[in-house]
C-alpha cells in the first residue's frame, strides 16, 4: 500500500487492519502517544484543484497530529495558473523534499497518470477524483458503520440521492462489495441513478419508502441544486425534499437502530431535515472524528511499510 | 469566560486581569517562557469571512506562541461555496478536534448564534462581526491606553470618523465605559455619527478642533473612501482630509503628552497624516504588538479555566 | 548581508560562502541537525503578491527545515485590498515580532524603498521583482552550475527565450558577471532582446544553432503565450517552438556533457521539449533541490551574523 487510489484495490484483511488501526487512534481521541508520531521530519502536500474544506483540514490534521509538516497548494496562486502540468507541479514539489501527495481533481483518470510519474519515494492520495472515487471518505464510512453494526454481511445499507454523479457512493460501495455487505440499495430517480456496472452487488429503486424498507444505515447524498433543477423543469428543491429527503417520517421503514450518515456539507432541508441531521439515529459528526482516525492510520500505515 | 462575543460582558475586574496578563506576555516580547505556552496540542481554526491581514495573523501568531496549531479557512476554499452554513462548518470542525474558533462575520448577531450551537468543550472568539463588535480589537485599545495614562478616570478619549460604522469605535466605547472613562468625545460628521443609545456616557462633537481640546488620547478611524464619496456630491478624500484629517496642527488643542491610536489599515492623507502616524505622539506599532499580548492572554486564560 | 536587493551587490567570497553553506545543506538532504537550525523562535513572513508556488514554497519549507515560523500572506485575503501600502503591511508585520520578509511584487525599486523602511532588526529577501531581479534564483542557478562544471571562468552559458521580460536571466546575468565566466551568451529573437547594458560582459545572437556552439550550460526561459503572440501576427507557439524550442537535435552544437537548466514552470512544447526537460542532460529538477539548500543557505547566514 504504497499509494491509495481506488477502495476496490484494498483486500479486505487490508481494510480491516486500516479500520483497527484507525480505531486504536480513537481510543486516544486522535492524539497518539509521541512513538506513534511516525511523519516527524515528513512533509505531505494537498494539492486541492477543487474547493474542499472538510478533506482538505482532515488531512491536514491527521498529518500534523502524526508529526507531519503540511503545505497547502492552492488552484489561485498556484503555478498552475501559469500553465504547468499537475504532473509538473507535483515533481516540483518532490524536488523541494515532499513525500505525500493528497490530490482532489475533476479529470477522470489524473491519479493513475500522477502515479506513473512520481519517484519512487512518494506516496499519492486520492482526495477526490471526478464523480468516479474518493477512497479515505469511503473508508471512514466504513468505520463508522463498523462501530455500529455486527458486521457487514448481515447489514442492508441504503444510499440515497445523486448517486450517478458521487464519488462518495462508488467509494463507499466499492469498500461494501470487499466487505460483503449483504444488501447495498440505491435509492435515486432515474436521471440520478447510475449505470450499474459499476454497482455489480447493488440494486436500484426509485421509492424512497421500498427503499428504506429494514434498512441498518441510511446514507444520504449532497445534491447540487443545478442538477436538481436539470431534473424536469418543474423540479425545484423543495419538491426534491418531498420525494427524497430524510425525515424521520421518513425513516419509519428502516430498522430501529438505523444509522444515518451524510459525506456532508449537507443541504439542509433539501436532502435532509434538521430533525434527522441532528437527531438520535446521526452519526453524521461521528464520521468526521472517523475521518482523522482512518487518514492517520492511512498515512501512519504507508510510512511503517517505508521505515521496514 | 469561556467565549469572547462582545466587551461589554466583561466586568472591570476581568479586563483588568486580561490587560495585566497581556504585561506579563509584553515583558518577554510575547515569548512566554514554556511552563506558559498551555495550548499545546490545541487547534484553533481562524474562520475569516471577510478580508482580514491584521486580525487573523495576529490571532495565528498568539496561538502559535502558546503551542496551538492553527488552521485558517478561506472563504473561497470553504464549503461554504457549496452552501454549508458557518454554524455546519464549525460543528464540523469541532468533530475533527478543533477547540478555539475565531470568526469574523458580517452578519449582525451571527457569533450568539454560533455559541447556541456549539459544544460544550468549544470557545468561540469574536474576530469582528457586522459594524458591532469587534471586542479584541478594543481590548488591545485598553492595554494600549492603560501604558500610557494613569488612570482612566482622569482622561479623555476622543474617536475621530466614521464612527457609524465602526465596530472598533463601538467595542472600545464599551471598554472605556466599563473601565469609568472620565471623558469620551466622538468627532463625526453629522452622516457618520452613530445611534447615540450605544454610546451612553460619550458626547458627539461636528468640529475637530473643539473635539480635541485637552484629549489624552485620540483614536482616528479607517474611512473608506466610497463613504466619503456618499456623504456630499462634492466631498472628496482631500476635502476630508481638510474637515477631519489628523495633522500636527489640528494635534494642538490636545494635552501635550496626547497619544495617537489607529486600528489599521491606515489610509494616509485621509484620515490622518504622515507625520502624525509616524510621529512621537504615534502609539500605532505599539497598538499591534499589544494585539498579540492581549490575544495570548485571552486565550491562555480561557485555557487555564479549562484547565481548572 | 542584512538584506539580499539584487545578486549584484553580492561579491565573489560572499557568493562562494553561500554556495559552500548550501553544499553542507545538501549533504544531509536538506535536514540540517539540531544544533544548525539556527532560526528556531523566528517568524517568516512571505510575501507574494505575484502568483507562485515554487518559490514560495521553496522559501516556506527551507525556514521550518531552521525551525522558523511561515506566515504566508495572500494578495486576497490582505488588507492591501483596502488599500494599505506594502510598506505599512511590513511595519505592521514587524510589531508582531515578524523578522524575515520574501517579498515579491512587479513594481520597480519596491525591495529597495521597503528596506528603507523597515526596523533595524528586519530582514528584507527579494522573492521577484518586476522583470528586473530574483537574486535567490540566480543564486541556485550558480549552485548548480557549480556541482557540474570545473570552474565559471572556463565554461560557456548560454540563456534562451524572453530574455527581455526576464527577472530570472538578469540575476543569472549578475552573479555570472561576479563569478567571471568565460562566456555568457543571450539567444533571443530581436523583440526579446533585453538592453545590453544590463549585461555588459555578454554577446546576443538570434540564432539558437550559432549560440548553442560549445555551450556548457544552457538555460531555457519560461516564454508566455501572450508575448509569443505579439511578437509578429503570424507567430503562434508551434512556430517558436520549432525556432527557439530546445530539442535534443538542436543542442547538438553543445559540448557533450551540457547541461540543461530551466527556472520553472515549464511550457512544454513551446519553449522545452519533454526529450530534453526529463533527459539526460537536464538538471531542472536538481535546482529545485538545489534552491532549498540555497535559501537555507541565506537564511541561516544572515541569522548568524545576528547572533554575533
Amino acid at each position: 500500500m504504497k499509494h491509495l487510489l481506488y477502495l476496490k484495490e484494498l483486500n479486505q484483511r487490508t481494510i480491516l487492519k486500516l479500520l483497527a488501526k484507525a480505531e486504536t487512534f480513537l481510543s486516544t481521541n486522535n492524539f497518539p502517544p509521541p512513538q506513534d508520531k511516525n511523519l516527524q521530519g515528513i512533509t505531505l502536500a494537498n494539492l486541492f484543484l477543487e474547493p474542499s474544506t472538510r478533506t482538505r483540514s482532515s488531512f491536514q490534521i491527521a498529518a500534523k497530529r502524526l508529526g507531519a509538516d503540511v503545505l497547502n497548494i492552492d488552484e489561485q496562486h498556484s503555478s498552475r495558473t501559469k500553465g504547468e502540468t499537475i504532473i509538473d507541479t507535483i515533481r516540483t514539489l518532490e524536488a523541494m523534499g515532499v513525500n505525500y501527495f493528497v490530490v482532489r481533481h475533476k479529470e477522470r483518470g489524473i491519479l493513475s497518470k500522477i502515479v506513473a510519474n512520481v519517484d519512487l519515494g512518494s506516496h499519492v492520495i486520492n482526495g477526490g477524483e471526478s464523480v468516479d472515487s474518493h477512497p479515505t471518505q469511503g473508508l471512514l464510512d466504513l468505520l463508522t458503520i463498523k462501530k455500529h453494526k455486527k458486521g457487514f454481511d448481515q447489514i442492508k445499507v441504503a444510499i440515497v440521492g445523486d448517486i450517478k454523479h458521487s464519488r462518495v457512493a462508488r467509494s463507499l460501495a466499492e469498500g461494501l462489495a470487499t466487505m460483503a455487505v449483504k444488501t447495498l440499495t440505491l435509492i435515486a430517480p432515474e436521471e440520478f441513478k447510475p449505470d450499474m456496472k459499476f454497482y455489480p452487488n447493488a440494486e436500484h429503486c426509485k421509492n424512497l419508502d421500498q427503499g428504506l424498507v429494514n434498512a441498518d444505515v441510511v446514507v444520504a447524498l449532497r445534491v447540487q441544486r443545478e442538477r436538481i433543477e436539470s431534473l424536469t423543469e418543474t423540479m425545484s428543491p423543495d419538491h426534491y425534499f418531498e420525494k427524497y429527503g430524510l425525515t424521520m417520517k421518513r425513516l419509519e421503514p428502516c430498522n430501529d437502530d438505523v444509522i444515518v450518515m451524510h459525506p456532508g456539507p449537507m443541504n439542509r432541508g433539501v436532502e435532509i431535515s434538521d430533525e434527522v441531521a441532528d437527531g438520535a439515529n446521526s452519526v453524521i459528526r461521528e464520521q468526521i472524528t472517523n475521518g482523522i482516525a482512518i487518514r492517520m492510520a492511512l498515512l501512519s500505515m504507508m510510512q511503517a511499510e517505508v521505515m521496514k
